[in-house]
C-alpha cells in the first residue's frame, strides 16, 4: 500500500538487493506469480520472498493474449501497482523488452524508477506469442542482437542491483541443449544476472542436462509450469538457484470466480456463498483501509471527511 | 475479446440498449461484479446478462483503498479491457463522477467510446470513501448539485439507451426513508434512469419500506451486500428490477489465491495443486487464443511468426 | 473540445467519410500536422480539412525519439486528445502499426472508438526509425507479410469508411521505382485505401515518375517535407490526391519558443515579450472555456461553484 | 532525454536540491513554464534553472480546459516525460492537489518516483477553475483541511528535500491582505517550504502589502502574469524568491503556430515558410538523436537494425 509502506516492517535492503540475494543465496529460492496489486499483496501475505510479475497472468487478467496486445507501458501501470502494495522484490516477465535494445533500455529506467527489483527477458521476436503455444515454430533472437539488448539493459540501469535475467528458448524452440548452452554462455558474458532456462516438455530431462553443463558462472532460474511433477528435491540437486511459480495463482483464481460465478447464477441467491468466500471486511484490510483510517483523523480532523466546510469572500 | 467479436454470436442490439431492457423489463433481473477482462469474460461465460464494474473489486484488484486512489482514466482503461472481453452490457460503479457536473460529461463521452452502457453515480463527495466504512459519517451531496450533475450527463450522452442510475446514499448515512425518497424522486426528475437504493443494515427493511412508497416512475436496483440472506422472492415482490451481487467475484478469488498460495508456499511444490486449478488452457481459452491461431493463419501465411524475413537494399 | 461539439456546426458526414473524401476527391487536397489537442485545434481553425498525426510530432513533442519509444498507447491517448479537441479527420501516422498485423488489428479498434478516422502504415520493421535518419540503411518489410497485415487491418474495421493508407518506403530505401511501384500495387490489392509514396530527395523526380506509372486503381498521398520547393501545380499535375505539410507545425512552435524563453531569460522581464505572443484569453479561448462557463450556468444554478455545501446526517 | 543523462553534464546535486536551493538562495531567482517534454527541454537549454509545469498550459495542450478535465495520472504521465527530457528541477502546478489529504500522500509518492522535484498546490476545492476566470466567485479551501493537506504531503514525502509550495489564493478572491498573511503562516507552519502568494490585479501593490509584512518564515514566490508590467527590480526589492513565468511558453507557441499553419493553408505551399521554421534536423537535435546513433554502433553492431536477421529450429 503506497502510504503506508514506512508503517510496515521494512526489510533494511533495497527491493533490487533482495532479488539479487534471492537469485545468488547458497539455497533454492521460491517466487510467486501475481497479476495485480491484490493477488501481489497476497503473495507477499503468503511468505514468498519475490514475486513473478508473468506476461501470461498480467494479459489474462487484462482479457488479452500473451501477445503484446496490452502495450508496454499498460503493463508498466500494472506493475506499478504491484510493486505499491508490497514489500517484497518483483521481477517481470518482461517478454522481449518489448522491442530492440533501446525499449528495453527505457524499459529499465522505468521499472526502476517504479521500484520494479528486475526483469526477465526472453530471446524470441516483438510481438511474442506464450512460449506454450506452437513454442516449436516460433523463431528465436539472433544471439548478437540479444547479447546487444542486454549489454544496453545492463548500461541503463541506475541501481547496480536491478537484475536482467536472460530467458533462453532454445529448447522450446526445439534446438539442443548445446545450442541452449551456448546462448546461455553469450548471454551471461553480456551481462545477464541469471538465465532463466525453459521447457516445455513435461520432465526435467533437458533441463537436467543443461544444469549438468552449465559452467556455474550465473545463477540458473526454472519454471517448472510443464514438468511440475518434478520433486522439488530434484531442482536442488540440480544446483537451480530460483524456481518461479509461474500462473497458478491466476489459475486458482479463474476456477474459484467460475464456481462461485456460476453458483450465485444458478441459483439467484448469495446463500451458501457468503460464508466460502473472504468477507468484505477481508478485501478492506488487503486494501490497506486501516491506515487511511488513522490517516484521516492525523490529517483530516476529528470530524473526518465531514469537516469539508468551504468559505466564500 | 476485441478482435473476435464479430466471430462470436451477436445480440441484435447494441449493448446500452441491453442494460436499458434489463432495467426496464418485467421480471427481476441480476448483473454480477467483474474488475478486470477475465472476470468480466467469466461473468459473461456463466450467464449473466451484464456486468457491475464495483468501485470497490475494481480498487481492490488494483491494491488501493476504494477512495479514489486510482485516477478516472485509470479505471476508465481498466472497465475497457472489460468491455473488449465481453459481449454483455456493463454498468460502471462511477463513484461521485470524479468530481462536478463536467467531469461526468466527460466521464459519460468516455465511457460510451469504450462500449460501457452505462454509470451508477452517488450523491456524496468527491473523493469518496466505501459506503461501509463509516457510511453514517459522510456528507451527503447537495440535491441541487447532484440533479445538476444527472441532467449534465444524461444531456452529454450520444447514444440514447446510454443509462445513468443515481445512487441514493441516504438510508446509509442515517437518513430517513423520507429523506431518501425525497432525493431518488428529484433524480428521477433530473433525469436519473434508475435510481439504486442502497442500504448496509442486515435486513430488508427500509428499503422495503422505501419500495413500497415508491411511484414507480423509474426501475429500483439493489445491491444486497448486507442483507444477503433476504430471500430474493422478497426483492420480486417488492418491484425491484435489478439486483446487483456486487462483490462476490473478487471475493471468491481472494480466498482461493489466498489458499494456492499458501499451499504451494508451504509445500514448495505443485504437487497436489495442479489439479485444484484451471488448467493453462483455460486461461489460454478464457483469452481468446483460438481466435488469435485462426487469424495468423489468415494473415501471416502458413508459416505463421516464421515468415517474418526481411528485405535489405 | 469534448463537451462542446454538439454547440459547433456539425458537419453532415462523419469524420472517417470525411477523410475518405478528402482521399477521393478529384482535386489536391491538404492535411496538416499536428501533434496535441491545442495544435490540432490551431490546424482546424486555419481552415485545414484534415489533420496528420504525425509521428515524429508526437514523439518530438513528448520529448522522446521517432524510434517508438512512446508506447502505442500513450500515442493513442493523445490522438485521443486531438479528436476531442477538434471536428475535422485526423489521420494518424501509425508507424508499422506497433508490431504485426495483430497489433495493427487492435490499434484499428481503438482508434475507430477515439474517432480516430484513419492510420497510415509504413513498411518498416518494429521499432521503426525516422525515415529521414539512415533511411538507406533501413530494412523493409517483407511484401506478403506487410499485405497481410492490410487485409487485417481492413477486415477489424467497423466502419466501412475508415481508411487504411499503405506507406511505400521503397525510394527511401534506396530501391527503384519499380520495386516502389510493386510494393504499392500489392498493398492496393490487399486493401490499402490509398498509397503514400515517401521520398527524401530534395527533388519529384521519383515520385513524379512513380505517379506516371501508377495505374490510379487507388488516391496517392505525399508528404514533400524534403521536396518543398517543388511547386504545388507539379503535385497537381502529377495526379497527386493528397498533399501532407507533415512537421510544420511543431518546427514553428519550436522557433517560437527558443526566440521568446531566450528572451525572458536574458531580459529577466516579461517587458516587450507580452504584446508578441498569444494573450491568456486566447488560450482559455482556445480550451473551450467559455462553453465551460454555459454549462456551468446550466448544470451548477447561478452560484455556480459556489453552491457546493453539503449536508450532514 | 531518458537513455542519454548520463552522457550529459550531470549537476553534483539531485533536482530536488537543486530546487530548494532555487527557492532558499539569497538573490531572485527565476522559473519558466513548459508544457511537454520538448518544451522543457527548450526552456533548460535557454539556461532557465527550472520548470513550472503549468497547470493551464498542460491543460491547454491537451486540449481540455483547466479545470481538471484532464486525470490527475495523465498529468503525470505528461510530467515525466518533461522530467526525462531534462536536468534541471520541475515544480508542478499541482492545483488542489487532484482532492483531499489522501490524493496529495498519492501525488508526491508518485512525483517523487518521476523525478519531479516538488509540488505547488492551491486552496481552492476540486475540481479547480483557473484563478484568471471569475476568480473571486471561487471558493477556497477550510483552513484547517489545507494545513492536514499540506502536513500529510510533507509526512508522505521520501526525499527530504522535496519541497511543497503553497499558494494563497485569498486575494484573487477577493479577500484582504490580512486573510492572505494568516493563511500563509498556517501553511507554513503546516510545513509549506514556500509560500506562493498569487494575485490578478495589474499591479504589484498588494503583494508589495503582503511581501512587506511577512515575516520571512519561508520563501516566496510569485506569478507576475498579469502584473507583467512591473520591473523586476521591484520584485527583488520586496525581498521575493523566486518568479515563475507562467505560461508564456505555450503562448508563444500558440501565435507560431497560428500564424504559420494560415501561411500554408492560403498560400498551399511551403515556400517562404521553411526558412522561417527550425529545421527537422533541429527537431531530431531536440529529440537526443544523435545519442540514439551512437547507441545503435554500441548495442546493435555495425549494421545497425539491419542486422536482425533471424534463426529458426
Amino acid at each position: 500500500m503506497l502510504a503506508d509502506i514506512k508503517a510496515r516492517t521494512t526489510p533494511n535492503k533495497t527491493k533490487t538487493r533482495a532479488l539479487r540475494d534471492l537469485l545468488e543465496s547458497n539455497r533454492l529460492e521460491f517466487i510467486m506469480e501475481a497479476h495485480n496489486g491484490l493477488s501481489a499483496r497476497i503473495v507477499e501475505e503468503a511468505g514468498f520472498a519475490g514475486i513473478w510479475a508473468s506476461g501470461l497472468a498480467l494479459s489474462a487478467a487484462f482479457g488479452v493474449r500473451d501477445s503484446n496486445e496490452a502495450s508496454w507501458t499498460q503493463v508498466l501501470e500494472t506493475v506499478e501497482f504491484m510493486a505499491d502494495a508490497t514489500d517484497v522484490p518483483i521481477l517481470l516477465d518482461g517478454d522481449t523488452g518489448y522491442g530492440n535494445f533501446n525499449n528495453l533500455r527505457r524499459l529499465v529506467n522505468k521499472l526502476e524508477s517504479r521500484g520494479v527489483a528486475g526483469v526477465c527477458i526472453e530471446d524470441k521476436l516483438f510481438p511474442k506469442t506464450n512460449s506454450f503455444i506452437d513454442g516449436e515454430r516460433q523463431p528465436l533472437a539472433d544471439v548478437d542482437e540479444f547479447c546487444g539488448k542486454i549489454r544496453a539493459g545492463k548500461d541503463a540501469q541506475a541501481d547496480p542491483d536491478f537484475c536482467i535475467v536472460a530467458r533462453v528458448e532454445a529448447l522450446i524452440a526445439g534446438w539442443s541443449v548445446d545450442e541452449a548452452l551456448e546462448r546461455a554462455k553469450a548471454y551471461q558474458q553480456a551481462g545477464a544476472d541469471a538465465i532463466l532456462i525453459h521447457d516445455k516438455a513435461p520432465r526435467f530431462d533437458n533441463i537436467q542436462k543443461f544444469a549438468d553443463r552449465w559452467d556455474g558462472s550465473c545463477p540458473l532460474v526454472i519454471v517448472p509450469t510443464k514438468y511440475y511433477s518434478t520433486p522439488t528435491d530434484v531442482f536442488r540437486a540440480a544446483g537451480i538457484s530460483l524456481v518461479i511459480w509461474a500462473n497458478h495463482t491466476v489459475r486458482a483464481s479463474v476456477t474459484a470466480m467460475q464456481n462461485t460465478v456460476a453458483r450465485i447464477y444458478q441459483n439467484e441467491t448469495l446463500t451458501g456463498v457468503e460464508d466460502r468466500i473472504a468477507p468484505v471486511s477481508e478485501i478492506f484490510r488487503l486494501q490497506g483501509d486501516p491506515e487511511l483510517r488513522e490517516a484521516e483523523k492525523r490529517y483530516a480532523g476529528d470530524a473526518g471527511a465531514a469537516t469539508r466546510a468551504i468559505v466564500l469572500a
